[in-house]
């Protein structure tokens, strides 16, 4: 779908909600829509998309004219002496009622709040989301192109013989691999070593990496904006028969949860397929979080499969699926991949395989 | 500072508001009051300080073994299934008023006003960043340790042979040399060459790197969260003798705000220094940005140097001097040094030349 007419389908699902206008902050909105990702800080910024006719930008005089291939838009440039407040007046004149993106942060709302003290502002409920939900095929050419990649460097990780040295090196090592393939980094991979690795999220890294436990990474990068997320597990030649059969589960989980998957089916059945591999095993409390997020222009973006979300999937969602196990001060364990939901069922745009050795 | 005197620092200073409270969104003011940086994306997470007595967590459960070091904090635990509703509300429990850290997004900030609907919801007035604006002798010398690194990327430029590469890929070589030097990347270094460099915050990047026009390069890396920030331009052998004179006045008016900055000195007269050397030299409307912002935690915090603000730095202030002239469609310069205010004037944390060649 071109940017143009992603505007106009927004412009179309806006006539059925009571918002005048959307307030677009420079994050991934922003590029879906217009295909520019500008460096925005805590100046005010922001496209205005008016429930019709033509959008409005407030922009730093410093940013504009990156901005000018913005078809069909007024500018309200203002500069750092004059501040943002009458660009931000003047873009919102004759509006009653404002959405803004969720990822706004508080300061540009209070800011648009105190420019216009009679608009009724509120978090716009989703417009933009519901678009980039479904993928079209130019998106997913870039996301199986990033997936691929990825793939490639999760192998690659087995030949760095990570043992020995620390987390953070190995991170460094991953993210500067994610570079030279042409792809932009998260600013960290999560590399964790034993029982770090029970700390889903572990943002550690001077710890150095045993070679008898477990190894955790999780990383992605993106191409033209458009991420992979992968979480692969490499093991010791001699692993615990604990270890080995937790393992065997929440693989066996991600199989459930993809054999479950498709269209007209709930992000809470997906959830509940996995969850119940892992609680038939008996370690239904140490798998605490949800089984994946949608993923897109974001790392975590809708759909999220999680207990209860009675959102139907439909062609075109990507989402991962990552169950995971994790056992405080002893060990954690996750598996991830990236699924495309088809007409049939979903497609997995991850291949390396299940198995990785630590060296 | 110890992170427990800052908390209480903190406290009292929130004696001279009327808040009861303060959230702080895991980003750097979290960094600098708990010494973590977990990961925090669309899952509620605050760090709740009252006025007086023990803080509170509200967190998801997949990320508080790795918040359990800070100490003498109630934790709010809640998981994907759950939702942060129940927990925001027992940790707000008792305020009638919270201020919430300026870079929120706007979904937690709505979260928090539905969990705890009479609780009266504020920006926090600045009260954490009066706090970071000084920077005391171990964060210095993160900070002069960047800028040593930095230094050593910027005089590494010139052996790179740019020309002929595209932005895109001299951009990747930077923040990978930033990688290996162990410190954080931000997720892109600004490479622009010839015209591109007229657009002061350019994202692009598929353009080749000419070889007989300016190249601009802006770019930092953090070590433990401490940023450094500098510009260098590469100019060709036969620079044209426009650009020679315009790329002097810049650097003539860093020299200006060097001079002129100080203790006691506004941050209005600091930028009118540098901004007077432009406008004598006839250049004054191509200047389109304010002299500099702060560093440290953040690659852009208090204080602001721009026009009028009358602010005075104080010693353990850091901020950068960056003056530019930007002539759209033709060429862009800029120089950019960071320094720390001491008690007699400033100190320059960059060292690397004011001329670098292109090739």
């Amino acid at each position: 779908m071109a940017r143009h007419d992603r505007i106009e389908r927004l412009q179309e699902t806006m006539q059925d909600t009571d918002l005048d206008a959307l307030w677009v902050h420079p994050a991934q909105d922003f590029r879906y829509l217009t295909g520019l990702a500008p460096i925005a800080m805590e100046r005010l910024f922001g496209l205005v998309i008016p429930a019709s006719g033509h959008t409005r930008l407030v922009v730093p005089l410093l940013s504009a004219e990156e901005c000018s291939e913005i078809e069909g838009c007024e500018f309200f440039t203002w500069t750092d002496e004059q501040g943002p407040r009458e660009a931000g007046v003047a873009a919102l004149d004759g509006f009653s009622s404002l959405g803004m993106s969720a990822g706004t942060p508080l300061w540009a709302y209070e800011t648009v709040r105190s420019a216009a003290p009679r608009l009724e502002v509120s978090v716009e409920p989703s417009l933009v989301s519901a678009l980039r939900v479904v993928k079209d095929e130019d998106e997913l050419t870039l996301m199986r192109a990033a997936s691929k990649k990825t793939d490639g460097i999760a192998d690659w990780i087995e030949t760095l013989e990570p043992a020995g040295k620390t987390e953070a090196q190995v991170a460094s090592q991953v993210v500067r691999r994610i570079l030279e393939l042409g792809m932009t980094p998260h600013t960290g991979a999560i590399v964790s070593t034993g029982a770090n690795a029970a700390m889903p999220h572990y943002a550690g890294g001077d710890v150095e990496i045993a070679s008898d436990a477990p190894l955790l990474v999780d990383f992605g990068g993106a191409v033209e904006g458009y991420w992979s997320d992968i979480t692969r597990m490499y093991l010791p030649a001699e692993t615990d028969d604990e270890v080995s059969a937790a393992y065997d589960v929440v693989v066996e989980a991600s199989q459930a949860a993809f054999q479950k998957a498709g269209p007209g089916v709930t992000c809470g059945e997906v959830d509940a397929a996995a969850r119940s591999v892992i609680a038939n095993a008996g370690l239904g409390d140490r798998f605490i979080h949800r089984t994946g997020h949608g993923l897109g222009l974001e790392e975590h973006e809708a759909p999220f499969i999680r207990a209860g979300d009675r959102t139907e999937l439909k062609p075109g969602n990507v989402f991962t699926i990552e169950p995971g196990v994790y056992l405080s001060g002893r060990f954690g364990l996750r598996f991830e991949n990236v699924v495309v939901v088809s007409e049939q069922g979903v497609e997995s745009l991850n291949e390396s395989p299940v198995h990785h050795r630590l060296e």
